[in-house]
């Protein structure tokens, strides 16, 4: 990575965005076995060349230390074989999916014999910044390719190297299956006003995709003059309502709390049906306790889970991502899709009932990405959503909401097929 | 109207929008059959209330030289018997389309058993401003209601008692069909700040959507701490390939030119295939002519009509909407996409041609909301394209392109039914 001076940073952050531009122009029309034929071929290329990428690795792993990364954020920084051929069967996990472009959304034959279709094409060029994790840049790229986009990865500087040895690795295989090797591009200069520079280029960026901390999508949102894809906390919640199946819901929020604490989807906060209550609490209290999570609760949890200690307000509203959960015990359902909608985050929010009609009543009034019955928060994610991999989680409610795909990295256009029609 | 001191005009828009998201979260729930009956009870008391809504109009209309209203202008402001029928027939028409809100998008059953849904929802709160004709209006509370979104609506001054006799009749018949009365809220105070307020709370009020002039909806764009429906101009091509049927192309022409010379899906630019302008253009160019349109070209077009001024670069970026086009003769297929990515708005631009392939390609490659093939621009609106009334035509690629109706105004969340999973 080099640094360059703000004339040239500017300049070389327009000339990478038309690049992208170009390269999406081209990529509207590439069949789907062209991309998938790039996707497999990259796979192969990553496992052919896994000791330069194990290389490229290990001089990020030696700066960790000096970009302050603990051992664990490391670790998740680490190349080794089995992860590269994990990355490897993403990309061809990725070219199995069925082709978004050019699907017909919906037609209809007007009065006037106008055939009119509404089909999906893809946005154009995408932005995407994130942090850390090297197959992120590889499922960023699959991903923006299958659905037609050019992108411009941005990644974190911990994982320069291997970001940097895996891109060259799919673009080493783009002109022979006819994709633009511009469609895949990774910014090459550290500089951090680069990404101001390129938010500010509506005219030739499409989206921007924001990927880590609360901060950093915050700037985005803020400096962007594209659409900004959103990913902001997961304060997800699990309401156990009077008529759960109580060991169901010891299974549920153990796994949805502990099953890895640092993630999106994760619990952090649990509503328990005041009729239950006195049952729940003292034994989903020392599970929670013996897996080493601290309970901040309200009164009534306080007085039935000894370890507890009292909530503050903002222990409600707080993501903990990690060993901590707040408790309150509602007085109804109501209370609890109250609490919910006034608390949470519109990630993930779960209920445990046996009732249907308490289900579909939660299910209706949450106002959520996603609305678990019965299941783990932890499901709501686009692997286990089925849409293969997932470039984020989306909190907004305008154009994507939940996992994001493929499809959601698409828009439509409507194409009109007349035969002289005017209007009268 | 009121004029209200700063805190108040704030407190104003804030007890403005918290009331909206009140009615908001009422409206989720709401069946089908409530909305419809209001919509239909609605457009009964604005027939039976006819005389009211004059006596109103009549007062916009005294009103309407202080503000500088042309006589045109004011003639689009203008009530009448027919009009309020077109309103009220209207408000019908939308309780027949089908019903958004609970429409499953796509279900699947996952492998660890989990029914997983994409179900339609509102948005929530949608803070409407617009300029101008009071059908709008109505137009919009029926299209915001039957989506099950609370709406406030921040119409022009100069149709400020109209807008009110309107919305203080929808508001009437709320309460005894099941509606909340704040569903729909006319913004009652003149100040120009409170639209920055609104703009402000986003966490009550999901999207904005601005119609009128281009500096309106920059002033959204830029303020706006929500999502922005953005309508900007209509710059619309129209290309005659060198396989156009020329007579067809010659109606096609004029009609997307001169059917309504003012509006958003109204021609601004004609590309014509070398191979037909020395036929085709001497015979538009004299038709153009006739029916009042300069035509500003380059020189090819200007050696073929001898009426043509010579076009200068801005010409073939503007939207006139009036009695102007752009001409200019292109050597390709290709020249002409090219042609209408760089000076295009992306609303709508209509190739002429018998040769499929051709048009298939343009369909393809033109980056625009609406392709037409073969038939006038004037076809892309709501209504024409069957979404029924439209709240605008988006020009932006993310979340809804094109005509927005009432699906367009609104999303989905997950839905998963499980019967205890959690994650391993």
């Amino acid at each position: 990575m080099t640094l360059l001076g703000e004339h040239g940073l500017q300049e070389y952050c327009l000339q990478t965005a038309r690049q992208a531009h170009c390269a999406a122009e081209a990529l509207v029309t590439l069949s789907a076995e062209a991309k998938n034929a790039w996707l497999r071929a990259s796979a192969q290329a990553l496992r052919a060349q896994a000791d330069a990428l194990l290389e490229a690795n290990a001089l990020d792993l030696e700066a960790a230390p000096g970009f302050g990364l603990s051992d664990a954020q490391a670790d998740r920084l680490r190349l080794n074989p089995e992860r590269i051929e994990g990355i490897a069967r993403a990309m061809e996990e990725v070219a199995l999916l069925p082709e978004p472009i050019g699907e017909v959304i919906e037609s209809s034959v007007r009065p006037n014999g106008i055939e009119l279709q509404k089909v999906r094409v893809p946005l154009g060029v995408v932005f995407f910044i994130y942090e850390s994790r090297p197959n992120v840049t590889a499922d960023a790229a699959a991903l923006c390719v299958k659905s037609g986009n050019a992108v411009i990865l941005r990644g974190g500087k911990e994982a320069a190297h291997s970001s940097r040895a895996i891109v060259d690795i799919l673009r080493g295989v783009a002109e022979a299956h006819g994709i633009p090797v511009d469609a895949v591009q990774l910014v090459s200069v550290a500089d951090r006003e680069a990404v101001g520079h390129f938010l500010a280029l509506s005219d030739w960026i499409d989206l921007a995709i924001p990927r880590g901390g609360e901060g950093l999508i915050r700037r985005v949102a803020d400096e962007a003059t594209m659409p900004v894809l959103k990913h902001f906390s997961g304060n997800c919640h699990l309401y156990v309502d009077a008529e759960a199946d109580l060991q169901m819901a010891q299974a549920i929020v153990m796994n949805s709390k502990c099953q890895r604490m640092g993630v999106c989807n994760a619990a952090e906060s649990l509503l328990v049906h005041a009729e239950v209550a006195p049952d729940f609490l003292p034994q989903i209290g020392e599970q929670l306790q013996q897996a080493g999570v601290e309970i901040r609760g309200d009164e009534q949890t306080c007085g039935l889970c000894p370890d507890a200690v009292a909530a503050r307000e903002e222990d409600y509203a707080a993501e903990f991502l990690g060993p901590v959960i707040s408790v309150r015990v509602v007085p109804s359902t109501e209370a609890a899709i109250k609490d919910i909608n006034t608390y949470g985050s519109k990630h993930t929010d779960a209920i445990i009932t046996n009732n249907a009609e308490t289900a579909e009543t939660f299910a209706n009034q949450v106002d959520t990405a996603a609305v678990m019955i019965n299941a783990s928060t932890r499901f709501n994610d686009g692997g286990e959503f089925g849409l293969g991999a997932e470039i984020g989680i989306s909190t907004d409610k305008f154009h994507a909401r939940g996992p994001c795909g493929i499809k959601e990295l698409t828009t439509y256009k409507y194409v009109a097929r007349g035969n002289g029609q005017v209007r009268g």
